[in-house]
């Protein structure tokens, strides 16, 4: 464990404003120590949490915390903020089942005034804050830290818009460290770099000499149009100051004394938005995250001497992997087929097809409502393109898929990957709906896969399917372990599949709880309950003659899916309630996420706590038959 | 009818282009005349539309459409563009059933490319057209047209931000009628018109020396080092020559010859995406709409010659105009209540409680992501925000419902206006999937108005609801002409109302279907079934004893709704095969919006076609009790 005697000494947060200027600069090499070493045994976002420890700690120390509400985009950055604000004795906790959150979250602590996750939330939400603030006469600070990979996003933009209109007071600290998870994209990116090259970073005696004529008004407006404002003016941050805001910077964001004079300055300023442009480095003081950004911004444990993260041995390869190997086999024979990401070429896999197609791989940074635009307009003009965006993050391009892709029945493949539950990250990252907010749409054919081998059938089968949108979902983590055929071969659409044919419960899985389902058969069976289990591949269109011959030849019938209320099994009840095969009864019970978010737990332990591992399967089977079985019951917590 | 020589004279699209200059500019003074003589009789969107009437003909002069792709954003200024593309015998059934769409639509002509309807959309589609194009080695030119409106829109920033990166030929026209359908707002609008009033537009002779010379490339670098380019950079259009586009203009967008004159330069420029600031008038060359473009912007019949708009008389007011009332009966009581509009102040009736409450109303622009978690910012800091939105457009603020409102259980109230079917705007506007996407997500209260005395009730139950997030929907239209209590009381959370006890059928209905449930109930009444009719209220949480109650007592239930699948039925489905009230049979159906996209119409046409009008509802339930009425079922196409 490092050294930490300042750290140690704080007695609360708020005793971080006590600190002399010296005792902050060593506090916050302090909480670098320990945030290296509570990742390196944890595992955890560790680049992002390293470019912000300055800023971090300057903002608690300038600003008077809780009380000004200090409001951090994403929030995978905000290790050193929890380690700052009570949640040290915790913070080995992080990403655990019980523990503490990878993110900012309300429910944590008072110093989490507005949780976050996706990206681009903080300005919006900081001038909620700020409009409230001014509503009830009220004077405190509000302060959004955003970084520049979100202000690609049109949520920002949005908000940097309305900003001026909305208040006069508030503070947004862009954390420019030139990347987001990947390397930045488009026009803004490009400029911001402009501004951080265009000259030296303003020295701060400059900078506030400048400032501080600005104040009172009509001193700011002589020095405005004085010829050296005009040169700040114009080598720096037009583009905020046409939005309305004062623009501050680029300032070095690791350069403490530096840091605390801006912001201290900042904090006075009332009278109009200000944007603080700080230079960061992700990975900062620790060198092997210094030189390789994108490999150290999510880790597994590692070895602070030697750098080296222990990784735990794959069994087969990820669902992701699985993906980007059997996009890049089809595109190889269809020159049509071009991917899209939204700023995850890594976490999807196209950076492994953009390495083999980079001119049909299109990275247009965290802009969900443009990726499928842009991928419809494509699809009309006879493309084919693969648009690859988590499943929570489409919820982001939730109106383009319906107004642009599905009423007008453009052939556009959505890939989504995180579909379902996916651990550490938490509800936040979560893919719950997307089986419901898709499937309603008309014209879209959804499937999930089931394992490997059925995840490159599905995409096989979207990338000949040409008659109108589609959609395969998938999950986070390893797949099975099972063979990919060489070839994948379309499957024909809307047709499930039987695995095992039994007589008494039938038990139709979408997607991977296939595995736990025909685990559920085996105990049915045990207990001489003769079990059929189907994996319906499809959401939408539904197998109406499969569903109609499970419910035909069964007393019971379980659907099972890794989604939400209002998707697979609600088509499946509407279309059997709809042709009245439930008018003369049918145990059916449809099996889906429960009606609550699920913290971070692994995925196993979220699958249990849903009831969807076998053991759940298996009692709902058993309840249904009036069989209910106490003892599973209870190990199970039901 | 106006003479229209030039007009009539045109055999096909394509000879606009042989047309001599002073023929295309009388031939936009005759489309103009069309458009205002189509519109006086059938009602529909002028304003926009006579905006654009020299733009549109003078696109279509200089560029080669349908090969040259031209995307009119919102598409509701399509009048003229159709005109003008081979729909001129059809353009008197404009919005009407069976007729032309209001908007641009692909299934209506290859001269629209790409459908519109929803703002913001037109440069992310061109940019897949124009990377469709790039991929295929083609060469033809692709245009949007987008309103200075959109560009509050996050979604119009993310795709400029990526322009550039995307590709070196497309050309941006933004058509700055300093409107939208309200006055913008926003740093952007501010800057627009500051660059428009900044200078005198920018003369033909000045602009086009200095395009000239900008290529080829290595001149143009020069010239952009030269006095006289520096002026013309700073003083016009930086913000978009950040993102990487040329900027020209502003230019005067009535001015034919400089129109003309502009595009056919711009026409040749293939190395950088190009943005033409076209400053237009909306209602131009009609006296009445210039002057009031808001009243104009979508009208009903008119007198040409005095302006005056036939509107039928209301035999009730709007449910727009009740939200509008309530809301602000409900605001003198708390000051906590806030409004949320995103660009929709009339639309949504927030523009009569800002006329009570300026300073408690917020517009943010068209930036429903921004809207949402700015509501959800509010509500944090202990306000109750009011994010007013139609069911249509929310879903553009999906992901921030889902993750900056439901996940944190923060007390945001949405209202959702135009919930169900719209009639003449036809399926872009259908609020038809809210019940379900809002549904999935957990802590969400969702209500839905039966007529407007519950409106009022919900407004009231959601005001006096500080427990977490809620929903009421309601519908486009006149609302029963039922009294309103003077002080509406709050609704018991989750439970529903029997309207009408009967034995053998109940019918179980959500929002404003109700009317109809109740004369089926009186037909089926007349055929001796003994029917119970029941007001859900809450689709979420589900009344469940009512449903439980329902499904005991009866022989059928049917559900109905004015919602896609995955819905209000889908819950109450889910909830009794969980409770195994399937098990032992139950005739029930779950009416539902049908999963197509229902075409304008009128209101009353568009339920009949979806089966949810009484006649509909009626022979629902006596199909299901084995009792077909082949009469009936021939009467409504079934």
């Amino acid at each position: 464990m490092p050294e930490t005697p300042i750290l140690d000494s704080l007695t609360n947060p708020e005793s971080i404003r006590d600190l002399t200027a010296s005792q902050v600069k060593a506090l916050a090499d302090e909480v670098r120590s320990e945030t290296i070493d509570v990742v390196s045994k944890i595992g955890g976002h560790l680049g992002s949490s390293l470019g912000v420890v300055e800023l971090t700690v300057a903002l608690h120390h300038v600003f008077e915390t809780p009380r000004d509400i200090l409001i951090w985009d994403v929030g995978h950055q905000c290790y050193p903020h929890k380690i700052l604000t009570g949640r040290r004795d915790r913070i080995r906790t992080l990403r655990q089942a019980g523990g503490l959150s990878g993110f900012t979250k309300r429910s944590e602590s008072v110093y989490d005034p507005f949780g976050a996750a996706h990206a681009a939330t903080s300005i919006s939400a900081a001038l909620g804050f700020c409009a409230a603030r001014d509503q009830k006469g009220e004077d405190n600070n509000v302060i959004a830290v955003i970084g520049d990979g979100s202000m690609s996003a049109g949520m920002a933009y949005e908000a940097m818009n309305n900003a001026a209109e909305t208040t006069r007071h508030l503070t947004v600290i862009l954390n420019d460290n030139d990347m987001s998870i990947a390397p930045p994209v488009g026009g803004m990116s490009a400029y911001l770099a402009n501004l951080v090259s265009g000259g030296a970073y303003q020295s701060l005696r400059r900078w506030g000499k400048s400032v501080a004529e600005r104040l009172p008004r009509p001193l700011f407006e002589m020095v405005r149009k004085s010829e050296e404002f005009s040169r700040t003016w114009f080598t720096g941050g037009t583009f905020f100051e046409e939005l309305g805001f004062y623009y501050v910077g680029p300032i070095d964001g690791h350069d403490m004394e530096n840091l605390l004079a801006v912001l201290k300055r900042v904090k006075e300023i009332k009278d109009r938005p200000v944007l603080v442009h700080v230079v960061t480095q992700k990975g900062k003081g620790y060198e092997p995250a210094e030189t390789s950004p994108d490999k150290y911004h999510g880790v597994a444990k590692f070895d602070v001497i030697t750098g080296e993260q222990s990784k735990p041995k794959a069994n087969a390869p990820s669902y992701t992997d699985v993906f980007a190997s059997e996009l890049i086999k089809q595109a190889r024979d269809d020159d049509r087929i071009v991917a899209i990401t939204a700023a995850m070429p890594s976490g999807t896999g196209l950076d492994r097809f953009a390495e083999v197609f980079p001119a049909r791989t299109y990275d247009v940074g965290i802009a969900e409502q443009h990726a499928v635009t842009f991928a419809a307009g494509l699809a009309a003009d006879g493309m084919k393109p693969f648009c690859t965006i988590y499943s929570t993050f489409l919820q982001r391009g939730y109106d383009q898929v319906a107004h642009d892709v599905s009423l007008q029945n453009l052939p556009v493949r959505f890939a989504l990957d995180r579909a379902g539950l996916v651990g550490a990250d938490g509800a936040t990252h979560a893919g719950s709906f997307d089986i419901g907010y898709l499937g309603a749409l008309p014209n879209m054919m959804i499937m999930a896969a089931a394992d490997e081998a059925e995840l490159a059938a599905m995409i096989a089968t979207a990338a000949a399917y040409d008659d109108g949108p589609s959609a395969f979902r998938y999950p986070r983590g390893e797949a099975t372990g099972i063979a990919i055929p060489e070839r994948a071969a379309p499957l024909a659409i809307g047709k499930g599949r039987i695995l095992r044919e039994g007589s008494k419960v039938a038990i139709l899985s979408l997607g991977t709880r296939l595995g736990d389902a025909l685990k559920a058969a085996d105990m049915l069976a045990a207990r001489g309950l003769s079990t059929t289990v189907a994996d319906a591949r499809f959401a939408k269109p539904i197998d109406k003659d499969l569903v109609r011959q499970l419910a035909k030849h069964h007393e019971c019938l379980i659907t099972v899916e890794e989604g939400a209320v209002g998707g697979f099994g609600a088509f499946v009840l509407h279309y059997l309630a709809g042709e009245g095969a439930l008018d003369a009864g049918l145990k059916i019970r449809t099996l889906t996420l429960p009606d609550t978010y699920q913290d971070q737990a692994s995925q196993a332990q979220q699958y249990a706590e849903a009831g969807l591992d076998a053991a759940g399967i298996t009692l709902t089977a058993l309840q249904a038959l009036g069989l209910d079985d106490a003892a599973l019951a209870r190990a199970i917590n039901r």
